[in-house]
């Protein structure tokens, strides 16, 4: 699972602007819609009872055919894309959001090896969570089970179809997806070739099944499916996440942005944060887990390498006053806004601010981190320790790069994405978090006094 | 924590006709009530942050200062509440709900036991879940960490105040509390002897604060304060779970009703299978894990017995046609309708009805069930893997009583709830899940190749 696949732009996929054939579906209600989802959910949820009985092998094998279908029709699935890209492109759609859009030979393959890594991944059905023997002889076990119906809205990325299936299938559940409308001919061949690789191996075609055929009142219908669907996944950018966060009465997993802070704090050795800032910085600008804004204490003797190095790095540097005086003329940067702090660039772009203690640079943090990663780089004992216990974020890193919060650097395989909520997940998301619980308890007759 | 803190039917504390007197907030816009509610929740992060800071002995000297506070106290708490009663007797309040709103010097003495029970469990923050060194020497760690700040919406019983601010403070969060009106005069003398507790032992007193000034609108503007607020606990019937969980996009945590099935097997012992019946139905019907349907194997002869074991205790038996064809004439019946199957009778009251297989069961119960609590009595091992394996719900359970879905009886402590959502938490919750993770990552300069 590459960063790639899981995190993407604001940018909307204009359905309104689609020339896709406009389906069959097309006049109906919204009531008729919902009717026509649930009962897709319906399938779904017989789909996952099979799908929660089939041990590792078996979905592994599922997971296997579906790549080797995957290969096997690419001239099909190239096919498909290529109409939508074209339409795309009558549209005048972005070059950003076409390439997005664009499958090719080495994309599909890649998709492949990510099923292939997922084959080799454990399963996370059946793992014991924790048990006891009771004081009555109560035998007790919670273990990880299947949630059930995974749902996942995105953009136009048809890769996410492949991803998010892989991940649901594998975790033992059925999905129900719905893409950016301006992939739908790239989706609706995807799916087609999924379900029917699932049944080769005896597994449910419906544990695979799509409502983009019902554009966006299908969107809103998952969203409305309490009780049909156990969990809603919404993949894309921020607008698309807000959206499904504030409408959905189905459970969310949120994976938010990532307005990344490093705080320099004066005992940091001047060598170790000129290559962890040019890493967090530069090693990959465009993905969540990149550095956006340093803090920097007025103390730290470091600044004009670390600055020196990030501008022949290509950096842009967006500096307040106190930044501006303490770096040498030569080195060039503009003024930073208040809206530079809230900006997550995503680009050659770097926010700098001095702050004259640690607990400026944590109240600069809370105010506005959107509570992914934070790292301090220091050689005092005490502060690591005060910054850990006092930043709230889904990750805290103390003299390392920002770019290990992610699910493959952190050993947990493949990568759902980054959790920025509280509940359920937090921070890299493994297979793990696409299960659920349940208690088993054993007896022999107990009754309870 | 006892069950009867926790469980409660859909009755409304019926805002329209309370008598309290009106504050002077009910002037205010919803916009006005929202930028008031969303300062109080600022101010409750602050204090969330103190809270987080706390350690374990210092959140006990808090619950036992909050309960010292009660007892000296405890004079003025029973002449506020003797308000409420009154003002809900002077409406017409049903006794069952007069019940629920009236405090007693007994039930204040079992709300500080509760709250020294939670002041000998251990602290959930700090607990490592998992860690390792990762290959580029990274060591890695996740915790548990508060959760921040918790809101819970409940309906007119004082004694959840005290339960819910004392389970969020043991976990080292702050709460913002919304109580139903007809409890008002009880719960902002509660809230006042909680605050001033807090301060005594140099906790924030906003750790602990309420919205109940506001009325619904209060409630309304919780909902809608995600980012501010980080979980919302709806603790009440159906109704006021529904419109929470419909309404907030603020994460959610379900407790939820209990539609809990046994299944006699064939095999079935009849000493164990009348015992269990007993112990599941009459021991205390008004809760959630109390059995509300026996599914009967078509090959079963014991349930003359069980049948005439529960006529005995008074429990009415909703019957389907061959379940009374299977009975003698001496035991006394009456016919199930579709809607038995659907009904959480919190009663003396049990739906029957006979199964040829075990698939048979299983397939009523996904049709019939809330995902709280089933259970097998059987001999029959096979059987026993395959309902384990079958049943989608929080509990399963073979050979022993449904009355043990408890958190106290299955060992975590205090319980917040029983959650029938996948989403987590599932089933009994203890301190821990109002705590979320945190990774803590630490190196000495790693960057990412």
């Amino acid at each position: 699972m590459t960063e790639a696949l899981i995190h993407q732009t604001a940018e909307n996929s204009n359905d309104s602007t689609t020339v896709t054939p406009v389906p069959a579906t097309a006049q109906l209600s919204p009531a008729d819609v919902e009717a026509a989802v649930f009962a897709i959910a319906d399938r779904s949820r017989s789909a996952a009872r099979k799908m929660a009985h089939a041990n590792r092998a078996w979905k592994d094998r599922g997971l296997r055919a579906i790549g080797t279908a995957l290969l096997e029709r690419k001239d099909h699935i190239l096919a498909a894309n290529a109409k939508d890209v074209a339409a795309g492109r009558a549209n005048g759609t972005r070059a950003s959001m076409l390439d997005r859009l664009t499958l090719t030979e080495a994309r599909i393959d890649a998709l492949v090896k990510a099923l292939e890594n997922l084959a080799t991944l454990p399963d996370p059905v059946g793992n014991v969570v924790r048990g006891q023997t009771l004081p009555n002889g109560l035998r007790l076990r919670q273990i990880n089970v299947p949630m059930g119906v995974v749902a996942a809205i995105y953009e136009a990325r048809p890769n996410v179809t492949v991803d998010i299936a892989g991940l649901a299938l594998k975790s033992g559940n059925a999905v129900i997806l719905r893409g950016g409308s301006a992939a739908a001919a790239t989706n609706a061949a995807l799916v087609i070739i999924l379900r029917d690789a699932l049944e080769t191996v005896g597994l449910p075609a419906d544990a695979v099944q799509t409502v983009d055929e019902f554009g966006r009142d299908g969107a809103n219908a998952l969203m409305r499916a309490r009780g049909r669907v156990d969990v809603l996944i919404p993949r894309g950018g921020r607008d698309l996440i807000q959206s499904v966060v504030t409408n959905s009465s189905v459970p969310v997993i949120e994976t938010g942005e990532g307005n990344v802070h490093i705080f320099l704090d004066s005992s940091a050795d001047e060598e170790m944060a000129v290559d962890i800032l040019l890493n967090a910085k530069t090693q990959r600008p465009s993905v969540c887990n990149t550095v956006e804004t340093l803090l920097v204490h007025s103390g730290s003797t470091v600044l004009p390498a670390v600055a020196k190095a990030l501008r022949a790095a290509g950096v842009t540097l967006h500096v307040d006053d106190r930044i501006r005086a303490a770096l040498p003329a030569g080195v060039e940067t503009v003024a930073a806004t208040e809206e530079d702090w809230a900006t997550e660039y995503m680009d050659l772009d770097l926010a700098v601010a001095m702050v004259d203690s640690l607990d400026d640079a944590v109240d600069h943090i809370r105010t506005w981190s959107t509570g992914h990663t934070e790292a301090i780089l220091t050689n005092d004992l005490a502060n690591a320790e005060r910054f850990i216990a006092d930043v709230d974020s889904a990750a805290v890193i103390v003299n390392a790069s920002t770019r290990f919060t992610d699910g493959g650097e952190l050993g947990l395989g493949a990568e759902v994405g980054i959790s920025t909520q509280k509940l359920h997940a937090r921070g890299p998301m493994g297979l793990t978090e696409l299960t659920t619980t349940k208690w088993i308890v054993q007896g022999e007759g107990q009754t309870r006094g």
